[in-house]
């Protein structure tokens, strides 16, 4: 059916968007999402950049049920963001604990940038639950987003992307 | 029962970690994650910075379930950071596409962290399929934690939490 009712506020693009061009196959946010999988592996993260390393202790302070638990921090070893390094408390059997590895550690911005925008829009009346601040000035830190040539970029819409050399045209 | 063999490389912490007396209740971390929910509404936010705001298009480059597709965006909408927006092409009844709000363009270092570490772990071998760059000079672009007194912060582990306001404390 043909509407003639008054045109909508938003005229319709002349063009496809040209993301549409290419597939999203090899993507590189959907090959991290692929490896952190869930919501569950942020959290398991979270702890280990929180200094929390061991089974028991990220399970008080994140209740993510054991078999989950073991399941995402296998996940996250195979995948190499994590490893595994023996400790002994006096009287037990040596245990494991989680530690972050390069790869592991380089994920901070993405940890970094869901705290930021969580205590901008999420936190609670009274303010913020948790902020990050600099080791050796006390000062907070935040994240910005720079250029090759040294500009700081504030509005994403200044920002565009541009087909990388493993980008593929999407089968029609 | 207690084992004698030499003891493991990592010696037992004296105490327990600092976040432990912390309550995660309202982490800003996991109320992100609460919003974000599963790795559909990613793809989602990525395909909408990328241009693709229609839900076909979205169908198209994400092959996400539709029944799926419709419930992120809904609660993407829910939570304010996508808006609807009407468009109509020619010959065909109003439609919406999805539009980011301030609060959905802010998440972007969320997605550009994802994709600065997915182009640096996950690549194909000929190199990253997408690249971010500046529009004004074409340079690529990253992500850089600072501070508030303008250090450049190039290791997480110069970086602590701290309890804000509403920090609270866990009960035993």
């Amino acid at each position: 059916m043909v509407r003639t009712a008054a045109p909508p506020p938003v005229p319709p693009a002349d063009g496809s968007p040209a993301a549409l061009a290419w597939s999203t196959e090899n993507c590189p946010i959907g090959r991290t999402l692929d490896v952190l999988r869930d919501r569950w592996s942020f959290l398991v993260l979270r702890e280990v950049f929180n200094g929390v390393r061991r089974f028991d202790d990220m399970r008080v302070r994140t209740h993510i049920p054991r078999a989950v638990l073991s399941d995402r921090l296998a996940s996250l070893v195979e995948q190499g963001m994590l490893r595994r390094a023996p400790y002994r408390v006096p009287g037990r059997r040596t245990r494991h604990e989680y530690r972050l590895t390069q790869k592991g550690l380089d994920l901070y911005p993405v940890l970094a940038a869901m705290l930021e925008w969580g205590n901008r829009y999420l936190a609670d009346p009274d303010g913020p639950a948790l902020d990050l601040v600099h080791r050796e000035c006390g000062e907070p830190v935040h994240l910005e987003v720079h250029c090759g040539s040294g500009h700081v970029v504030t509005d994403p819409r200044e920002i565009v992307t541009r087909p990388g050399p493993a980008a593929r045209r999407r089968s029609a």
